[in-house]
């Protein structure tokens, strides 16, 4: 007998019939003998229509600022509308349920309204409920502050509510159920040739979310990576029939990914938006980067890549990537900034590019795969703007008209389809 | 300074435009430097809305039965979107405001879930937030059980909400805002010529809301009646321009209603769905009625008039009304009383039968209004089927096909119209 924790987002429940059906995934479960704590998202599209009601109530476009405690009081009534229908749909089943808030499971969390970070889970209740033979229905996304006010996590705020109650409760599984059958290799709308990750760590996840992989957020894998790392499953919700309670379907977030020994890239994932700034004739010296990039970061402004290359005459040029939105506040700050340190000269500017991260442990300490990556790219005629890496990944720019064959042929290159095929030949290699 | 509790039921906070109507009105009493406190109850059909979707998931008629508490759950979601909203657009207003659970606002309750009854207001965390300077906006029609369980109130839940918070603050005024302009002294879609009844007693309100008068539910106002009685004003929130903030307009329910000394009903009501049983020759004695009542109170029958009349030789005659809906069970029940009584004799029934309901705090004590309610019917053309009295009420049951006649004639008969009209006249005389 297992302690599952289960997450279903919006799509898994976005319906009286996918709640059925979530309803009798659990009840199976419960029949075998696991123990079930299930979390919620707010139905579809609630949570949008309700800050479409807000913004027609308020008048304003960005009702999270100018009234965020009661945004979180609006919100909330997502969950608790699916939790208890879904509660009522698994009593449906003969299965005994009860959903619990944020407040009731005890998800404790900071005073920040819109963005809260959960500071504890006192998981007595939740436990109580399990122990009394009942699947507990607890509302992701939300809980409750040391002062008591509601609040929400933000983005990925109900994965998060799901591996702070598995780790509090020292569950057995957490799974994370959603509209897609997994972490792919590369997104399929595309690569085509893009396979399911069967297995993946913690810190990859984590890059590849932060680098444009929808399928889960990043905080709540960084959550589950801390000591003892907790493993996360992500499958879809939507399959039925034999393979439904296939134990190894969708991919599993693990410490020991068990990555065959010829694998360097686990994942590729993606995102448009960025812009290159690239500023001429700086003085050389510390002074430059620093300031420059000390300047951005007070304005708020996120430089994903830097850049410094000399230019003779005791002048730097520097290169800095952004997001495109972002391209006018940077362009005016690096002006002021090369003016205080004594002039530069002309400013060249890229927009439309695209970031494509490479990720994957496999590269750490393995001399050549900058180089593999290079090479693909320019026998598939891609220009790369920049790039940069990390102990296990590699980050390049490149304009986004030139995105999806740069994915398509390094996701060739990196034989990712093929490995991916591949896993239980490779469990005894890792 | 006063304190004011406003209630603002489901169509008054239907649409955002509603919505902001009501911030406004609520924005205006702070500036005047009144403390107020509103209690909301959910947006327009909101209600009606997840039932069916309670239905829609569990494919039960009727989820209160099945998953009352997951019900509680799934309906005290709408008011939290409406409160949220409600804070938000008096925020908009320039004036401060914060929104308040059930729970948060410590509505205990007992634990009976889907009608539960208030066992406690603990208003501290709702003066706290109006001390502090705040419009504090309290969700309607919810609360929480003494073993921290979501709970609903039922039928006139929020109205209930709005009283028991104004008794528990001590406020100066309880104002329920809804859709009509007050109480009148009959269904204006039914007698043109009604009129509001400027001044109510709680006793009279609360006989005519159980008669059929549809504006406020009997429970709010029977709370409101407790030592030291409550006033509740009940207005129109669709009012704009300057009769709006006109502090006699709608109607005051007060133990110091000021009648005109001839004045003798004060309102009508009616309701359709009414039956009539006719048991003949049963066996004289109390042990007949005794019986016969007993056992429909055990199987659930309500019975509203009861008229025993000797038949000789030892038998009577016994009519029963009963709702039109319990007419099979009575039926039953009855045929089974008699035969264990010793048998009784034909049993004949009328159906399609109105209930009408004289209410008036005048008629106590002064004879012949019963008299001219039968000879107005009379010369109206209209057979009374029934009739019943207590100290402030005629009930009478009339063919419903002939209900707007009646009620047509008996308030032209008691001059409803014109007394409604001279209140102020009147306030001299009570």
């Amino acid at each position: 007998m297992a302690l599952l924790v289960q997450k279903y987002g919006g799509t898994s429940v976005g319906s009286p019939e996918r709640i059925r059906a979530v309803a009798a995934r659990v009840a199976r479960a419960r029949r075998r003998g696991d123990d079930v704590v299930v979390v919620v998202s707010a139905m579809g599209h609630t949570t949008d229509e309700m800050i479409e009601l807000a913004q027609a109530v308020t008048g304003a476009d960005n009702p999270a600022a100018e009234h965020p405690r009661e945004l979180d009081m609006l919100l909330t009534a997502g969950e608790r509308i699916s939790m208890a229908l879904v509660a009522m749909a698994i009593r449906e089943e003969g299965v005994d349920a009860r959903s619990l808030t944020g407040s009731q499971a005890a998800i404790i969390t900071d005073e920040t309204h819109t963005s809260a970070r959960i500071v504890e889970v006192r998981a007595d209740r939740v436990r109580e409920t399990v122990d009394g033979g009942c699947v507990a229905i607890v509302a992701g996304f939300q809980g409750v502050s040391t002062t008591r006010e509601i609040t929400t996590l933000g983005r990925g705020g109900s994965d998060t509510t799901a591996v702070a109650l598995a780790r509090a409760l020292g569950a057995d599984r957490c799974e994370i159920y959603t509209d897609v059958d997994g972490i792919f290799t590369c997104d399929p709308r595309r690569v085509p040739d893009a396979r399911i990750i069967p297995r993946i760590s913690h810190d990859e996840m984590v890059e590849l979310a932060q680098s444009g992989a929808q399928v889960m957020h990043a905080r709540a894998v960084d959550l589950g990576a801390r000591e003892p790392a907790l493993d996360i499953r992500v499958l879809s919700s939507f399959v039925t029939g034999p393979g439904e309670d296939d134990p190894a379907r969708g991919t599993l977030i693990t410490e020991h990914p068990m990555v065959r020994e010829d694998q360097v890239v686990t994942g590729l994932a993606s995102a448009r938006g960025y812009a290159k700034l690239i500023l001429h004739a700086l003085p050389a010296g510390m002074r430059t980067p620093t300031e420059m990039l000390g300047a951005l970061a007070d304005a708020g402004v996120s430089v994903d890549m830097v850049a410094e290359s000399p230019q003779g005459g005791g002048r730097v040029l520097l290169q800095l990537t952004v997001r495109e939105d972002d391209l006018p506040r940077a362009r005016e700050i690096a002006a002021e900034v090369a003016a205080r340190l004594g002039g530069g000269g002309a400013v060249e500017e890229r927009t439309g590019l695209s970031r494509i991260a490479l990720v994957g442990r496999g590269m750490s300490g393995r001399p050549g795969v900058y180089a593999q990556a290079y090479r693909t790219l320019m026998d598939a005629g891609v220009d790369v703007e920049a790039v940069s890496t990390s102990s296990i990944s590699i980050t390049l720019l490149v304009p986004s008209d030139r995105e999806d064959e740069a994915l398509r042929a390094l996701h060739d290159g990196f034989t990712l389809a093929a490995q991916a095929e591949a896993p239980a030949a490779a469990a005894g290699v890792g």
